[in-house]
């Protein structure tokens, strides 16, 4: 772990505590693709980015090639999105990956585009030591394979069509995020904020996570099984 | 109002209920900065990308420059965060503005680079339909006059810095959002996206916001008076 640090530009290190830094990651990203969902990817992303305040981690922004990636559903191009800078594409992932975020959106739904995303999380999870689903996100980590035979979660209102992405997947339709092994999957979009602050406090601590959500004024679900929109399948 | 459709592209139609076309604002846009907070922009904008699937609506990316917009503070280059791509800078606005969101985040402690952005605010604003303020996005609107004699107000942890950048403003240290007259402003980070449901219930009707929660999975605040954390001034 501590060879992971090394990679780290050096900066002021004014109000950053690096909390026992050879047992937490350090080395974070998220996989976008075109029709992410932006809340997805930036509810979790912003407590990541607090987080950063406080102990020195790294996020990649990782997407197909390096251009710009767009929310904007491809099948729906009269919608409105906004679109974020990679700093790797998939064939130059960063080596030193320890958490990777995966968010969902209407491009889960792209089938043959998204081939290249699946084939990325088969081949790059054995290495990981978090796996995170956002949403429909948990439907390409299902189509690697790797949730066969866990436990996951995902929206509500896409819930079948995500079972069909993982037959053998243990689909849990009432969560607001499971966890199985290394791996977290959340309920639908906003979910995936509670999912990410119960992370933080897994791996941080409570207080760690607690102080965040304060300064982000965001009221946390402490309760994985509290899914107040389960019943809208 | 008619006028400003003309400026969209057609694309297919599928799926879009244009809402009583000539009554709503359709031309959005944020005004972002170095060290804009990632989820002041992108959890109202992620409401807004929703209501796209149901009304026309365009949402223009403001920045100081076409340059990639980083949601890193300038003061803490150690941090991590995202880059985000403008689609309009400060000197080539969109003509048709009617609605503009502003974020804040720690980029708007940098009084000197973000006094472009205050001069935005002070020539734009007489033009909008509404203004929406997040966080201390209040203290930028506060800087350009805007909000002189108006009740707003901001993150409580910020609250005391922020009524600095505005002695002639009747803040508000206990509310989870403000309205007064066309200007919107709301408390810290997550107090966004609850404004915004609000803001999208009053303009398109509740039942459009209530949609767009429960596909976004989002538990609305929906009193204003209703502030967890003001008392933590």
């Amino acid at each position: 772990m501590t060879a992971s640090f090394s990679s780290f530009k050096s900066g002021p290190a004014g109000g950053i505590t690096t909390l026992q830094k050879d047992h937490h990651p350090a080395n974070y990203g998220v996989l976008l693709f075109p029709g992410f969902q932006a809340l997805d990817a930036f509810g979790p992303l912003d407590a990541l980015n607090f987080l950063s305040r406080r102990t020195r981690i790294n996020c990649s922004v990782i997407a197909p090639t390096l251009d710009p990636v767009s929310t904007i559903d491809p099948a729906a191009p009269q919608t409105i999105g906004q679109h974020v800078v990679p700093t790797h594409s998939l064939s130059h992932l960063p080596e030193d990956l320890e958490v990777l975020l995966v968010p969902g959106g209407r491009g889960t739904r792209q089938i043959q585009p998204t081939e290249c995303i699946v084939e990325c999380l088969r081949q790059t999870y054995p290495r990981l030591r978090y796996l995170l689903t956002v949403c429909t996100g948990s439907s390409l980590a299902a189509r690697a394979g790797i949730l066969d035979g866990k436990k996951a979660t995902s929206n509500a209102l896409e819930f079948e069509w995500v079972m069909d992405c993982g037959k053998k997947v243990d689909w849990i339709p009432s969560a607001r995020w499971v966890t199985d092994g290394n791996i977290w999957t959340s309920s639908g979009v906003s979910a995936g904020i509670d999912m990410m602050y119960a992370f933080i406090a897994k791996v941080y601590g409570p207080k760690v996570a607690e102080d965040i959500a304060r300064q982000s004024e965001y009221v946390r679900n402490l309760d994985p099984t509290n899914d107040p929109f389960a019943h809208s399948i």
